[in-house]
C-alpha cells in the first residue's frame, strides 16, 4: 500500500495554495488561564479543513477528474469536494444519506454539487456512490481513506506549525482519521494527539484491536463529522505509528468548549470542530509539554442553538 | 484642547499590549471577488476593540483609577471598560439606559461591572453617570470623546497596517467618532474612509454642519453600537481633518453584508461591526485605492439571528 509521506503534505501545500484560505492561527488564554494557539479552521472556505483533501486529490487525479467525480457525505467532506469542483470546474455527485443534516446537503447543493439522497445511513450512501462511481467510471473521492486527501489535511497542521513553530503538542479531532493522519506527517517531530467522542471512538477501537473495526453503535453530539465508524486502511496504519495517543471526551465537554469560545472568543464552532479544544479544557492535555497546538477545524453548524 | 496624535497610538500600543488579543488580519474574496483584508476585532476580548480604548484610558489615568471609574454605557464600551477594569483591578460602575439589550448588560455584570440602570435613553444614563462622577469624585471614561480613549482605538488600525501594509484604503464604522479618529492617527498616510447607517449619520451631520451636532432621531438596526447621536469635541476634529469622507450604507446593506460573513467566512458580527463591510459589499468603495482594509470591529450579537 502507499502510505502518503511528509512530502506530500509539502506539495500538497504548494497545489492547492492558490485555492485556500490561509486562515488565522491565534494564541489566547485558554479554559484554566493556561495560553492555547487555535487554528481557525472554520474561516476555511466550505467551513472546515475538508476543502484541502478534497483540492488535493482532484488537482492528483487532473485530467481523469475532468468528466466528474464521486463522493459520499452528507457533511463537511461532501462540502470540501462540491467546492473543490466548482473552484477548479469538475462536475461532482455528492451521494448523502437521507438523514444528513439539511444545513450541509443545502450547502452542498449552493456549492455547485450534485446531491443523490440514498436510503439508510452513511455506509448505504458511500455502497451506492462507489456501485455509481465504477459504472460511471469515474473517480470515487474517499472522505479520509485515501493519501492525496489525508496529504492535504495535513497541510492545516503545516500552516499551523509555520504560524506558531514553538507549539510542541498538536491535537485535532479524530473522525476517520484523515485529519490525524495528515497532522502527523505535517507534525516534524512534535507529539499529536487525537481526540474522539466517547461515543464514537473510532481510532480508540482500532488501537485497541490492532486494526481497522467497526463500531456497531455510533452515539455523539459530534456523529455528523466524527461518525465515521472505522478507521481506514490508510490512516489507520500512519495514526498507529505517529499518534502519541487517543484521548476521549464526553458530549458535554464538547459542548462546554462550544460554549466556551463563542463566549470567549465570539467563534461558533460544530460540535466535532470543538473535541480536540474539548480534551484541552478538560485537562486531559495537562501533562503535555506546551505550547498546544488545537485545530479547530469545522464550523458548519446552526448558530442559533448558541446563546447568551 | 488637547487632540491625540500619531504617537499617543504607539504609545498606547505598548501599554495595553499584555493585556489585548492580537487579532487575525485575514486577506479573503470579498463580495464580487475582490480582495478585501479584513480585521476579525470580534474575537478582541469583550467582543469589541473598546477593550483597547478602556484599558489605555485607565492606565493612563494610574492611581487615579484606583478607586474605581464611572461609565455610561449598556453596549460594546460598556463591557469594555468592565473587561479593563477586571483586568486591571479596577472597580467599574457602568450606568445603562433601562433597553440596553439584555445579552451586553448581562455580560457587563459577568466581567465584574456593577450596572446601575437609569431611566430614558443613553443622554440620560450619560448625565446620571457624569453626575456620579462628579459628586464620587471618580474619573468617568467616555465611550469615545478622549484622547486617550482614542488613541487605544488607534492601534487595532496601527496592527492590521502591521499585519498587511500594502493596505492603502481602512474602512471603519462610525459611532462617536472614536474608532474613526483613531484609525486617522494610526493610518499613516494612508486613506481613512468612515461607515454610517443612514438612520444614524453623526459624523455626516457634523461635517455637514461644520462642527457637532445632535441628530434628533437614530433609527437602525446597528443603533446599539452606532447610535451615539454626537460628534465629539475631540474625535470630530480629528475626523473632519483626517477622514477621506464618510460613506452611508441601509440597514438591509448592513444585515445582508452580515449574513455574508457567516455564510461565507462562518464569522458571527453584529450589525454595527458589519457596518464598515456593507460599504465595500454596496460597492461604494470600488474607486478607492486596493487593498481596502476593513475592521469587522463588534461581534456581541444573538447568533441565533443567523440561520441557513
Amino acid at each position: 500500500m502507499n502510505l502518503p509521506t511528509p512530502e506530500d503534505v509539502v506539495r500538497a501545500a504548494e497545489r492547492i495554495q492558490p485555492w485556500i484560505r490561509r486562515t488565522p492561527t491565534i494564541t489566547i488564554n485558554g479554559p484554566g488561564a493556561r495560553p492555547v494557539t487555535v487554528k481557525l479552521e472554520g474561516l476555511q472556505r466550505s467551513g472546515s479543513f475538508k476543502l484541502r483533501g478534497a483540492l488535493n486529490k482532484l488537482m492528483a487525479l487532473g485530467p481523469d477528474a475532468r468528466g466528474g467525480v464521486i463522493t459520499a457525505s452528507g457533511g463537511n467532506h461532501g462540502l470540501g469536494v462540491a467546492w473543490a469542483g466548482f473552484l477548479l470546474g469538475v462536475p461532482v455527485h455528492a451521494f448523502v444519506p437521507e438523514g444528513a443534516p439539511a444545513v450541509k446537503v443545502q450547502a452542498i447543493e449552493r456549492a455547485g454539487g450534485e446531491v443523490r439522497r440514498v436510503p439508510g445511513a452513511y455506509p448505504e450512501a458511500a455502497l451506492a456512490a462507489r456501485n455509481y462511481a465504477l459504472s460511471s467510471g469515474r473517480p470515487y473521492v474517499h472522505a479520509y481513506d485515501d493519501a492525496d486527501v489525508i496529504a492535504g489535511q495535513g497541510t492545516a497542521v503545516r500552516e499551523l506549525i509555520e504560524d506558531a513553530p514553538e507549539v510542541r503538542t498538536i491535537v485535532v479531532a479524530v473522525g476517520g482519521g484523515g485529519l490525524a493522519a495528515g497532522a502527523v506527517l505535517a507534525a516534524d517531530g512534535r507529539r499529536v494527539i487525537g481526540v474522539e467522542p466517547f461515543g464514537a471512538a473510532t481510532m480508540h477501537e482500532a488501537l485497541r484491536a490492532g486494526q481497522p473495526v467497526r463500531l456497531a453503535q455510533i452515539e455523539s453530539v459530534a456523529a455528523d463529522a466524527l461518525g465515521a465508524g472505522q478507521a481506514g486502511a490508510i490512516t489507520y496504519p500512519v495514526c498507529a505509528a505517529g499518534l502519541d495517543r487517543i484521548e476521549l471526551v464526553t458530549d458535554e465537554a464538547i459542548m462546554a468548549a462550544r460554549q466556551w469560545l463563542w463566549d470567549q472568543t465570539r467563534q461558533v464552532y460544530e460540535p466535532g470542530g470543538c473535541a480536540a479544544f474539548a480534551a484541552l479544557a478538560s485537562g486531559l492535555l495537562d501533562g503535555d509539554p506546551g505550547p498546544i497546538g488545537v485545530v479547530l477545524c469545522g464550523a458548519n453548524t446552526d448558530p442559533g442553538t448558541l446563546t447568551r
